[in-house]
């Protein structure tokens, strides 16, 4: 088993170093103990142990990184991302910026459509490349534990491509993934005068399908206007629910039309997105168990309002945040960026922004025994900064290299690049 | 003489393969040609020819390098920056997510008075260093040609300092470096009372100190509520051009006071930042010759409104874009980021945005006969990126490592981080 002692570093951690942390929510959010002048000891894949520098074990053969200066936190856990997709959609951006609306893309069979049309005509394999080479960025950015949607493929066939994608990216990677079935991301074009025959055969034979060969932890649909209603998401959710799959939906993006009630009705781990809420919305989430999970890159990147955090976290709620990373809303994976997004368009103070992106979305993927704090047990996925003299510099320094070295089940990612390891 | 031969590229370059570009403004602004399929031939430090791939000469000594898919654009212009500061500023930012504003955090003594507090206290050689290494990130990010202002001083001392600090930058790297004298920045609090007695001795003593030691090319003041006034700027501008110092001035941030006219009247080289613009400030700034350079990191960072980028460009001007980079308005020096900002934020085109953050940099910096272009002679200040199937990428990817390899004076930086260098 090898050693790693990291030496003379700041820690965010909670205070107990005895095990997993309950999720943050409210005021809490913003208490983010900084352990100073503390050492930090790698086992294997896990954290063994950390605490003053003062007490820090004699290990004589584990490696030694004199790191001071620097600030080690948990790895983002990224809640919500479509990373497995055939291609960028750059020209529907171009059409944007000449004045076209996301929702009229759609309306002419661009954006989720023309990304199933590209998917659809795309090998497994080539799409597992494209994915993987994704994937190694992110994790470079700092993400130690991502879900990952399908909802592309809108066919079994390609649905089930997908998924399996994403099987082989958490086989190949040892990454903590979470995988998550889309099928009711869109209405395909053929489907438009017989939404109920589609609704029917995701029900009937897909969810069951995907079910049966284990492809999916959870279940999403896009609650939307021009997509699928509260009530017909309201089915879909029960007919998960039959084969254990919880649902994480994407509601109120774009207006708020019942998709957070139908979520709380349903028992659903997590609402997503959230830009429109209106005060019930609030009100009905902040008494449930329904965890907020907030995306915003992607109303940074269509120029729509971005989601009420200051509201929901001051009613009480924990919030988190991930990516969305997708190639039509919101093309990146990068946490960083969300961070600076949470903090400077969202009101959200640096260490909230930092909760909401590990502790909060290890519990949006129900992961928290796993990872998203730094605690004795947890999988060693860190990130290590370049020297920072507080926290607040990480949301800060926004477009600026800040990490140094990302550590994943211990091990260094993309080894050479950076420069403590 | 080394020579690279750079091969089955796609070059964003002006058709004519023989010279300088003329500035893009209106229309103009929209029209990039790529040469598809091409070869570019790096002799030492400059470019030395391009064209079709079957064009391509043969040179038995040049390291040949395939990139196929990949595009090959000039490295970045960034025509307005702060670079050299002592220290971050992030408890301000935290003070802001608070509820402070920018200009509140000013008349407490923080914003730039903090940094002058800060870079007062820092030996020139340490000062040296800490923006010797933001030079080096903002390299690695693609940009080739950097205009830096001192007006962290605040004295005549300090001022020399950080304008030595610029030179000993500019003679290290070897880079294209324009200093810019900024000693109107702020109005130290000691003056607070005295304002008339500041800005007799910037004209009458720091003025012609920093000609004689010929440390400075422009001059800037920052002209706005709070900090200078259009007839004390105008005083200023005239003392400068006295000393063959051309006006690169701050204007319209948060008020419309006249920075515009004032600037036109005193044949400014660029007026920056333009947040806020009346109806008239437009039509002036129109039928002048002065560039308007736009820096939508500001407003993205502190929250306020954008420059009206589409109206200056409908209205036939050419645009600058730059980083801004400082410690108080603008933590970052990444250019791409601005790309991205300009498209999602400001409405320009990838087209527009590549050519403002380029080819028009250069002119706001008196720097295109050397770089903002790729044509035979310039430097070779290159930016080589990923495989990308439209320029429309690179702005729609934001938070994405699409740079492959940056190319400074014909020399790959940070050889070994990158794929093909």
């Amino acid at each position: 088993m090898s050693h790693i002692l990291i030496q003379n570093i700041r820690i965010l951690a909670g205070v107990d170093p005895s095990g997993c942390r309950p999720m943050a929510k409210g005021e809490a959010m913003c208490q983010l103990p900084v352990i100073e002048n503390a050492y930090l000891w790698v086992e294997g894949p896990v954290v063994k142990a950390f605490g003053p520098q003062s007490e820090c074990p004699d290990i004589p053969d584990a490696r030694k990184v004199d790191a001071v200066g620097r600030l080690v936190l948990p790895a983002w856990c990224d809640s919500h991302t479509h990373l497995v997709f055939a291609a960028t959609r750059e020209s529907e951006f171009v059409g944007r910026i000449q004045g076209l609306s996301y929702e009229e893309i759609a309306q002419r069979g661009g954006g989720i459509l023309n990304s199933a049309r590209r998917l659809n005509e795309m090998p497994e394999e080539a799409l597992f490349e494209v994915s993987w080479e994704r994937l190694q960025e992110v994790r470079r950015k700092g993400t130690g534990a991502i879900e990952i949607k399908s909802g592309y493929g809108l066919n079994l066939e390609a649905e089930l491509k997908m998924l399996r994608v994403i099987r082989r990216l958490k086989e190949k990677s040892g990454m903590l993934i979470k995988s998550t079935f889309l099928g009711a991301h869109a209405l395909p074009l053929e489907f438009r005068s017989r939404r109920s025959d589609y609704i029917r055969q995701l029900i009937e034979a897909w969810i069951p399908a995907v079910a049966h060969e284990q492809l999916a932890d959870y279940l999403d649909v896009f609650c939307e206007k021009g997509f699928f209603t509260p009530e017909e998401t309201g089915r879909i959710l029960d007919a998960g629910a039959r084969w254990g799959l919880k649902g994480k939906i994407h509601v109120n993006q774009f207006h708020s039309i019942g998709g957070v009630q139908t979520a709380i009705r349903h028992s659903a781990l997590s609402v997503d997105h959230l830009e429109v809420m209106t005060k019930e919305d609030i009100t009905d989430l902040a008494s449930s168990t329904v965890i907020p999970t907030l995306l915003p890159s992607a109303p940074f990147f269509l120029n729509d309002p971005y989601p009420p955090a200051r509201q929901l976290i001051d009613a009480g709620m924990g919030v988190a945040l991930a990516t969305d990373f997708n190639p039509g809303s919101s093309p990146s994976g990068s946490m960083p960026l969300v961070l600076t997004l949470a903090c400077t368009q969202m009101g959200m103070t640096p260490e909230e922004a930092i909760q909401a992106a590990t502790l909060n979305g290890a519990y949006a993927m129900e992961v928290q025994d796993l990872a998203g704090s730094i605690a004795p047990g947890q999988f060693a996925n860190l990130i290590i900064t370049q020297p920072a003299s507080a926290l607040a510099y990480l949301p800060y320094a926004f477009g600026t290299d800040w990490i140094d070295t990302v550590l994943l089940n211990g091990d260094p990612v993309a080894p050479g690049a950076f420069r403590l390891f």
